[in-house]
């Protein structure tokens, strides 16, 4: 029920439909806008669960190019019928994902503006709306858009670290979550604690989120993978047909809402994201970005 | 305000008007499709207090003869001047209702299919939009449509026994909660708890019911009929009209929607569960509980 | 965004415009249905936190003088460049306020009420759409309207004293809570915790109202102003723009509702309170207001 997006271009290229792990070399003339190297997918048969490992060094940031590998991966997974789950989570030390990637969207021009929002609300519209189990092991810290995917999953499981944070913290950086992050983020905390967080920005420690109700369990580093693969495997057991048709009936009005306000959407971001005062508050925030890596 | 339904028939043939505990027996061949011995409605005039018990062993099963039966009780109460309130509860041992009667879902024709499901909107219509307290005394598990019921009342008190469970599992079955289920299921609980619990078909224990706000209390086994009844007169003590025109402001945008699409609803579970597959799971699960009673 | 008023009468006249304790007096005949003498308000330039203190004794409730102040007072704040938060607190000892003032409700004309009415809306729609942060200082009870001011502002902190209690108890005077009071607090606690609040009239007491999420927090009196400070300062961190474009996203669903059902709602409540049975419970309730203080 994804509507038609931008993103099902080199498909035909992918190599690793059933479950290679390292797919042959792509001619790279022919698949500018992708690279299928910031992302690894296995999948094992046997239990028809598939991890997406993000592996874009060095925090998982939301390019154009992550998001487009991102789509393809779960449009290949999502027609595989040997696929019945995701588990979704992180190679990166201490980063699940960093969220929208700055760069693709400061001093660009309004097409890449466009291409990038699109793949933005691709992304979401097909984790959101996938009909696998999808389960967030989150492990390493997850602002704005890294939680936004977390969030689009069906179960977050978070490395009890405290000093892994979680949040849509847009409003830190003077900009606003659009309103599917926020209808996501109601859909999962509730009106109340998606009103202050999102208005104030806040990442929260896991301990706190888990608290909020944000992540659903958290558990030691070491036992992320038993516990991920645990639960998993308890929605696994119920029919497909008729989780998935559950699924749909807790998420559509949601997704419709965007699916029906989908270029409206990418216009507002546009002129916001145009503005000079805008763009003057991105470069300050990759400018102390860069002053806390120095 | 609730629709004309099927249900206003046999009306004048219910005894039990004023409180009589034992209804006479009535002409069958009147009544075919209607028995007054699958639930005991008894009022307490000086309170304004009714209590309906089922007794329809062995598990309560909401067949069309129970639904019909419980329409037509709870209309004469919602039409008696002398009744304000309703507690619902289960004379059959460790369970309130086990739900849907599968038999009435298995084998029949499209035009039985259609009458049920008629029967069970119009139940669920007039017990979410009754003007009378109700008060659920959830005294046994109680599953799927049990639940309904359960959720359908003002406030749930359950037996804190932890072997008893309860819960919207539909899912288990292979089959899917309607929307007005998931809506009456939203209003209670919230959206996370209801999407994760209806897609997991889970059956919550008394417990875990209680710390998720599916049931609003937990007593001791004999502490239940002494709650109930000063939850009940907590209720009453406000004034009729107030309360009423609250509880309609509460709950109208949810009846209203099963009231404008009630036709499609019909169509939809008929198309559903004459499918093969599903007539095919349901036969496999109602044999396993034969088995199990075996 | 909010629609024009009946109130933005007698604005020039008011001297407090920066931040003056004392405004002068006004010339009464100019300014009949007006008084600034129920709400001190300061503005502090250096922090831009500006804080309205309710000083009608003895309960500052509600009357139409009060609310036409409160609106003022508001409108200037919003419009005053100097002034970024709003703190909202009392004068009166143990009492935040009592909600709308009976007297304006009971034996008046219809156009009184009308008059009344559209200034209890105007109320809600200013403090509820601010673009300013506002921060509800709980220093004693809160029914009612008064509960409706503290569940429209951004964060409520409450002095822990279980003697001050705060809800919407208008069921209790067997009056309903309009729709907007409604889903103002739907926002914040919940459906479930309103649906059974609001049909029982609840009063909850400060710890118990922390429970249920109605207020955010509880501080001991001496340290409520600190608190208050500290807690203003952490959402003033927050870029003004991004913030209220946040707070709009969240809650123009709600305010827009009022906006296009304003007219009906105030016929709705003229209707409703000409019934000779609400002036009677409304006379009642006045009587035993006074037989209390007596």
């Amino acid at each position: 029920s994804v509507p038609p997006g931008v993103l099902p271009l080199c498909r035909q290229l992918l190599a690793w439909g059933r479950a290679p792990r390292q797919p042959p070399g792509l001619p790279l003339a022919q698949c500018r806008a992708f690279s299928n190297n910031k992302i690894m997918v296995e999948l094992d048969e046997s239990s028809g669960v598939a991890t997406m490992k993000f592996k874009s060094h060095p925090v998982n940031s939301l390019s154009l190019d992550f998001l487009t590998e991102f789509c393809i991966s779960l449009e290949k997974l999502e027609n595989n019928r040997a696929c019945r789950g995701v588990i979704i989570t992180s190679a990166v030390p201490k980063i699940f994902s960093s969220g929208l990637d700055i760069t693709e969207m400061c001093g660009k021009s309004t097409e890449h503006y466009a291409e990038f929002w699109r793949a933005v609300q691709e992304m979401w519209l097909r984790l959101y709306g996938s009909n696998m189990v999808t389960v967030a092991a989150v492990n390493g810290s997850s602002p704005a858009g890294g939680c936004l995917i977390a969030l689009s999953c069906d179960y977050r499981i978070m490395v009890e670290n405290p000093k892994f944070s979680i949040g849509l913290n847009e409003a830190q950086l003077g900009i606003v979550a659009p309103f599917w992050f926020k209808d996501t983020f109601v859909n999962v905390v509730g009106h109340r604690v998606a009103e202050r967080s999102l208005q104030l920005g806040s990442l929260h420690s896991a301990p706190e989120a888990h608290r909020l109700g944000l992540v659903d369990e958290l558990v030691p580093d070491e036992k992320l993978q038993e516990k991920t693969g645990a639960v998993m495997a308890q929605w696994l057991a119920l029919p497909d047909h008729a989780r998935q048709l559950t699924k749909s009936m807790m998420r559509k009005a949601v997704l419709d809402r965007l699916v029906a306000h989908r270029e409206e959407d990418i216009q507002n971001f546009i002129s916001f994201i145009s503005k000079e005062s805008i763009q003057k508050s991105l470069r300050l925030y990759m400018e102390m970005l860069k002053k806390k890596k120095g």
